[in-house]
């Protein structure tokens, strides 16, 4: 049977792997199996998601309210914005899809950094458009308004910070570029680490209120899954300004999130006291990594976000280190699928980390 | 700003009303609400589910093992089929969703009943394909041939037992027209209700394993939202074989379905008992539909599902009384959106069912 030919050039992602798999194939304890391969809230969720949850599992046979009308109030005070700025997707993942499929075809450029979310490029690949990437590791700007004037992309993915090497653009560069982009290109600035940007440098925040104050073609992007911790549950959202929004709209399907995870979300992002305890406890342990990169010589990314990006000598290899780690129970990512011969680590708890650092003692 | 020009004839999917809409916009109790519109599973889950997802509130923050193996090993020995005939989605609507953007473009054509599951044409209308839809209410194959021979579709959706009407396609005439269709066009068997159906006649029963062992170009749909009672949990299957499945699988995004989706299917698959219990309940109180139509004169369409589609007179009007319901606090689906003069009732517990009969005597 044939198939569309764009799917021939589809990748798939490759996701940090689970627990379950190590159980599988190392035959490895699940008890003594560390992931810090997702940047997973390594502190869970807040006991009150748990505990809410818990009390709707009856609740399990009816569908969600499709209107989303609780979760889209308590986003909607968060971020002192309007509810029709507000789309809801089954994580950020699924809004960038809708992005692509409203405003792209195989027709369309589509520009972003030379490393960064593997799903912007996942996406386009949908559609059969054309993937446009920077050169430099990190966001250049600069290099990003020259491929803008040339290439005439349909949409420009940010990342900030960026995953998977952690690094932030400014606030104040940010604005000053999207300001040079013209109102029929759609800018998406994916702030899926933002709340740990904004807990450590002021001048890395960026809020979606003064985006979609100063822009119509911005779309702010976040996700439940990293400081709320509730990677499980796949809930993430868009904002942009009502036009933009209803038209993402049409493509969203009914339900696309699960009664639970509509339950979670809208009790976590009650609960900013969980979130800055776990960002708190994130970065006092992440200066833990910048004490073992020193004594061990490696370099290591300036991190905005709950992980770390370690670059590795011309000795030694990301893979064959990662391989490594994994047979020993230690699960981080490999980036040199990335082009780049470095680890990403999740900070995880204290005694996650120390683990990481006996082990990785060991292979260095 | 500019999107794509298929966006403008996207229809949305109008789902039953949630209860929470009802308590906002008539101001009735939430426990004064009966929800008949949604064809959930009125006795709810298995408590075995119910236990499991509750022991596992702590793992929200964990993303899912992408690998379903669990959940694929469960449906491979439910159904008697392997491992790479299954492809698990966020509902079946969404691996109808991989269907439509795997196998048409916007110069396809896409057949179905001329009522029927509202999703097809609206995954249809993503891509831009074109609808064809037969003239007849019940699934009439041999319209369906004649449609087939005529223009050429790239899919053909059968969805039995039908939804919004409740009929069935024999299985024999299903296995008569599948074989005289070609290898390049793609059938979708959509068995949704199938479990009703096969527990109420088994001349109306379709297995996967028979479809996918006697065509390479069949696919069956299935959901654990109707008769295992996880309509909020949002899982789905597809089962065909293994080359559509690699290929639909290139559009799956990672984590499709939730943590807590993945137990909960996983453990509600196994529990046979309660969805048999479930369905045994739901046919002895259809019988009491049967005679409340007798008693009022209307007509109900035979159904092999968990709803009965009322059809009215010409006095009655299917808006009017669902409205009416609306603000009593009942809700039922109307399917004058569809063309029909009907209402589509989920088939409740028993006191749902005894408030749908006293509620609606007094509008009748």
């Amino acid at each position: 049977m044939k198939f569309n030919k764009k799917l021939e050039n589809i990748k798939t992602y490759e996701a940090g792997k689970p627990i379950e798999l190590v159980v599988r194939e190392f035959g490895i304890e699940s008890t003594e199996i560390v992931k810090l391969a997702s940047n997973e809230n390594p502190y869970g969720c807040s006991t009150k998601v748990q505990d809410a949850v818990g009390a709707i599992v009856k609740k399990m046979s009816l569908y969600p309210d499709d209107s989303m009308t609780r979760l889209k109030d308590a986003v909607k005070k968060h971020f002192d914005i309007e509810v029709p700025n507000i789309i809801i997707g089954s994580g950020s993942d699924q809004v960038i899809e809708f992005i692509m499929h409203a405003k792209a075809d195989s027709n369309s450029k589509i520009l972003m950094n030379s490393v960064t979310f593997a799903m912007y490029e996942i996406y386009a690949k949908h559609i059969g458009a054309q993937v446009i990437r920077t050169a430099s590791q990190e966001h250049d700007l600069d290099e990003f308004y020259e491929l803008y004037k040339a290439q005439k992309p349909e949409i420009i993915f940010l990342c900030t910070p960026n995953n998977p090497t952690g690094d932030a653009i400014s606030t104040t560069d940010l604005v000053a570029f999207i300001s040079k982009i013209d109102s029929e290109t759609l800018v998406v600035v994916d702030g899926a680490y933002m709340e740990y940007a904004a807990f450590k440098d002021k001048n890395k925040s960026i809020t979606p209120k003064e985006l979609i104050e100063k822009f119509d073609n911005v779309i702010y992007l976040g996700t439940f899954s990293k400081a709320y911790g509730l990677g499980g549950m796949r809930v993430g959202y868009g904002i942009s300004n009502p036009k933009i929004i209803k038209e993402l709209y049409k493509l969203r399907p009914p339900f696309n999130i699960t009664t639970l995870s509509l339950e979670a979300a809208s009790v976590a992002i009650e609960d900013q006291e969980f979130v800055n305890n776990c960002i708190a406890l994130n970065f006092e342990e992440m200066n833990r990594y910048k004490e073992f990169v020193n004594e061990k010589n490696i370099d290591i990314i300036e991190s905005y976000t709950n992980f770390v990006t370690l670059c590795l000598n011309d000795a030694q290899n990301s893979t064959q280190i990662s391989d490594s780690l994994l047979r020993k129970g230690m699960i981080v990512r490999d980036l040199s699928g990335y082009g780049m011969n470095a680890i990403r680590v999740t900070v995880g708890t204290k005694e996650q980390n120390t683990r990481f650092f006996e082990l990785t003692s060991e292979l260095l």
